[in-house]
């Protein structure tokens, strides 16, 4: 087929480069649209970014013009959002009466009770919500969400166990990258020589999405799934790769070579369709007490799997593990290709 | 009075630096002896060691000779003990049996039925155990040990909540500093945009040390505290200060309010008895949920204190607290140094 | 005597912090005003700032309210400017208009042909310029500078050596601390594994300022030295301390041995009137090829002196050395303190 | 043609993991032999190695045993020799006695009167002296040495000017990586927040071997090149990646545009033979005063590029500019498998 035209909304920032890095050579996809805000629109994009990734801008993309983040300048009809939350609480809406499908990686709408919130392996029976958004709203497009990036690696260590004995409770303590506070996001001088707890929401965004994810979709509504979950959120000095440590109790007991299994054996719809973004394995367990580690880590299945390891018993609950991602590739650009991967196969919208 | 004569044990080595820095200035102690291995004995001690601190290596000591780590060579009747572990478990006998009195940061000894493992503000009392120590090995000498540098943290955070409300279990997760790994430790390579999990032994320490320091000490005898404790333990980038996200459940509920009291009116022996190196308050607790941070908390009470800050109820046990302290002067060369202030005070020991 | 009144001008940002926690204790000077933003004016400074020193906000100053930056806003005659250039170009004529005595770390007007641009031991004779400022600019008040923070630890180095054997040209490296771009400053995204070579200007300052410093001041003008520079500046990750790899050629040759009696007597009018924030000695020698070390080093002299390393010959120059200094304290706070109680010493103002 | 077997030296070290990474794939090469000390002889290499590198340990190379570093081991004629310099300088003979061809990159032979030192852009016809050597020697094999890391990149940026204009003299600062240490390598309490002057041998080696290297090699003799270099040489806390601050006088005068011509024409036998690791463009320049940047350009031309940057007039010399370039792979492995592919290509040793 000839390729499907896609824009990328805030692409001068951290993740909207991460879209572009991932979306330059991608199979199915090409970008015609690059939206960001007045200050940048009308330049080279060359010229208008900032670029920090450590592959490089691609030529092409390079020389494509920045156009304003309004819906007459947008040409595509899938849009990735990596806008802030607070200009996508504002924007999205317009986008998506004017049409467009916007896969939005801001918290803005993540919570509504209309918009599918998508990791693809575990939910995306959810993306069919759009059918119900798009009737309430009185929209042409749509809005489909992706998690927040702790939350992404927390259910996908979660899910596969949830699944096989069912998650009753969870602790978790994060270590999480300057990556996922944007750019220019954290100073170097808090995360030299130092670490950050987390000031505002995103230890409640851990808490409560994954409910949302891993809960039911019935009759036109979500239904949270019953589970409890604590968490504890810090920043470290770590580039890219959310490190995650997790105790859980099962509702059904397993032992250690069951919980392996359900990890080693866990293969969903994404791998069974083999979409071209989809890792396979989605989850990789490492041996050895000392990893997962993020530098080691974080680019398995390039930058999309989840990778686990450290299984043991627990005092409290009933295992223990860690669990690492990339927090800006399967945490949210990646995560967001997914989504649109799976609605494109399935010809759940028009493309 | 006139200074007591003390020796350092392992002198050149991290944890040797910093009690040498520490009692370098000391009102009672005075360093007369630094003991070392084959390969620094006979050397001045400033041409021995690659001091690693940044407060300078004061001139008077750097001009003292090293002497071999045997117990003939030591004038000092009290040593601090910075051994490696294995050392320790061999050497540290051999001077108690000389009638030396052991202030050990080595892990060998310290779950040992007759040796004291002892915070200062929360187990004084188990400094007692050394007469049933004497009399059981026909020590003149004996071995007094603190704690882990995390057991240390942890305990100083979950003490005053212990004593207020009894504490039933625990969820620890910790990011650890490099100092705690000794020098060289970890390789630059392994802590640059990078965390490692804890590979051998640390998480068991965390889970076990706890009880023994906080549990009882009756008829001769050490009575584990009645607690559960689970660990995760991580080492992050930062160069001192051991960061720990804490959830406990209390055997008494306690609101908020409550729970801050506990920790604000704090106060022990060794603030009662005005001791040199006695953090005053003991517990200090910080304000803001970006609060408690290792580069710019561990200094708190000169590297004594135990901060605490981002007091909140959990999703599961009760409330979650972050723990923060100096892992090698609270942690390790000032806990021990704080053991033998309070011996000295109370004269349990001739000196 | 009783305290002389001053203020801070910019006391929310990095150099303003550093300002406070230098005159928090001094022994001649007292803070009675704290001027920053709008944003911040009328809030308790406490609020107002985000501290970020690894040493305490001083209570009694959290305490004290930040007033507007305008000169009517200002009861203390003396005040330390940390604003940012652009800033400081505007406001400071105008609080020397209206009388005020702006030592500033601002580079606003540090090329100004009447202002003196001074590093206290180097060029005091320079602030006498003020005479004619006042004069010529019809103000009661004055502005007098301190160097940018790399020209300041230069010259530190240098000037021991021009001094003695006069300095003809001069090849220097940096590798610049993260304080030096100020809060928020360099992105963490920038400073993990990685070094940022400097955009704009600083070379130009490093090229162009210790010229003037190291110059004469003859009739009311100012002479530029005679001496040539070429810098290349580079920003590295490391908090606090410049360190500058240094090659000159003298105009009278020196050996291994006066080059070291060159920086170790070189002792200037600070040190001999005592001033309170003087370093003595000013310059500090240390041993060891792998020294001086900006975390081992920079706190020499309580941040104030300037290290010294790694002397050796040159194969194009005469002579290779190592220059290290504290940027935030010698570098920016520090230096303006001590311009003035040089000045309050030699009664050169009327306070 | 069938792949050539070849083995690697030393193959559980850094530089060793980096030859295995680069050999793995390679289109002419395959892994047959794995040598290693002692200690890891017998195991698998899997279990034997602590991989440090961010790209997977292949797992047909993980699955293969490691065998003793004696010449009886090695099955395959040509080695890569990763053996720490005191090692190689011991076995490096012995293999080249029993008719190995030996790629190091110790430092051991590298000054030897019949040792080609050669990076293939400047000077592969030097390696027409290992028959010289071989006579001289009575070796049926040979050993030809690639640069040290700081070296290489140093003179990537120096030889196109050098062919163009001719290199007088050269400044340079580095910024070097930790991985230039190897691993373990500098400790994690050393590098971060901190920066570390070199102590041993590494700035002479910086200021000989670029003589040997762009010298002449006449009538069997190498001739140095007339030049002389200035070297400061650091250590800073980057993971991989030299950056280097070069400035250099020329014998004839240069404009900017003939400077960036220079750099930017610069093509040379591997670009023109098409070898596999071989970079094309040789020499990339970067735009803008901030680059280039380790993070950011060190893996350019798939880590075997020179990057070049800030190029500008030196106020001392004639001009100044930045390089970069990526240490462990075109400073170490890639650079002696660059040589081995052009000796196999020029059909000069048996294979």
């Amino acid at each position: 087929m000839s390729k499907i035209a896609v824009g990328v909304l805030g692409a001068t920032g951290a993740v909207g480069q991460r879209f572009i890095s991932l979306l330059a050579q991608h199979p199915w996809f090409e970008i015609t649209d690059l939206l960001a805000s007045e200050r940048s629109a009308g330049k080279r994009y060359g010229d208008a970014v900032s670029w920090i990734l450590d592959t490089p801008l691609p030529a092409h993309i390079a020389d494509m013009p920045v156009r304003p983040a309004h819906p007459d300048a947008a040409g595509a009809r899938i849009l990735f959002s990596a806008l802030p939350s607070e200009q996508a609480r504002e924007l999205e809406p317009a986008f998506a009466t004017a049409g467009h499908y916007l896969f939005s990686n801001a918290s803005a709408y993540r919570m509504a009770p209309d918009v599918p919130l998508v990791i693809t392996e575990v939910n995306p029976e959810h993306l069919n919500m759009v059918r119900v958004q798009q009737a309430r709203r009185g929209w042409d497009g749509f809005i489909v969400c992706n998690a927040n990036c702790t939350t992404t690696h927390l259910v996908g260590g979660l899910h596969p166990l949830h699944l096989a004995f069912g998650v009753e409770s969870v602790f978790v303590a994060t270590m999480q990258a300057a990556s996922g506070a944007g750019y220019p996001g954290v100073p170097a001088l808090d995360l030299i020589d130092n670490i950050v707890p987390h000031e505002y929401g995103e230890e409640e965004k851990v808490e409560t999405e994954p409910l949302k994810i891993m809960g039911g979709f019935e009759g036109g509504h979500f239904v949270d799934a019953n589970m409890t979950i604590s968490a504890h959120c810090h920043r470290v000095p770590v580039l890219d790769g959310h490190f995650e440590a997790v105790s859980v109790a099962l509702r059904t007991p397993a032992t250690a070579e069951q919980i392996n299994d359900a990890f080693r054996s866990y293969r969903r719809s994404p791998q069974e369709l083999g979409l071209p973004s989809a890792p396979d394995p989605a989850v990789v367990v490492v041996e050895g007490m000392s990893r997962p580690q993020p530098r080691l880590d974080r680019m398995t299945g390039r930058g999309m799997a989840t990778v686990v390891g450290r299984i043991r018993p627990c005092n409290l609950l009933d295992w223990r593990f860690s669990v690492l991602g990339h927090n800006t590739i399967r945490g949210a650009a990646g995560g967001s290709i997914l989504n649109a991967e799976w609605m494109v196969h399935q010809q759940i919208m028009a493309v």
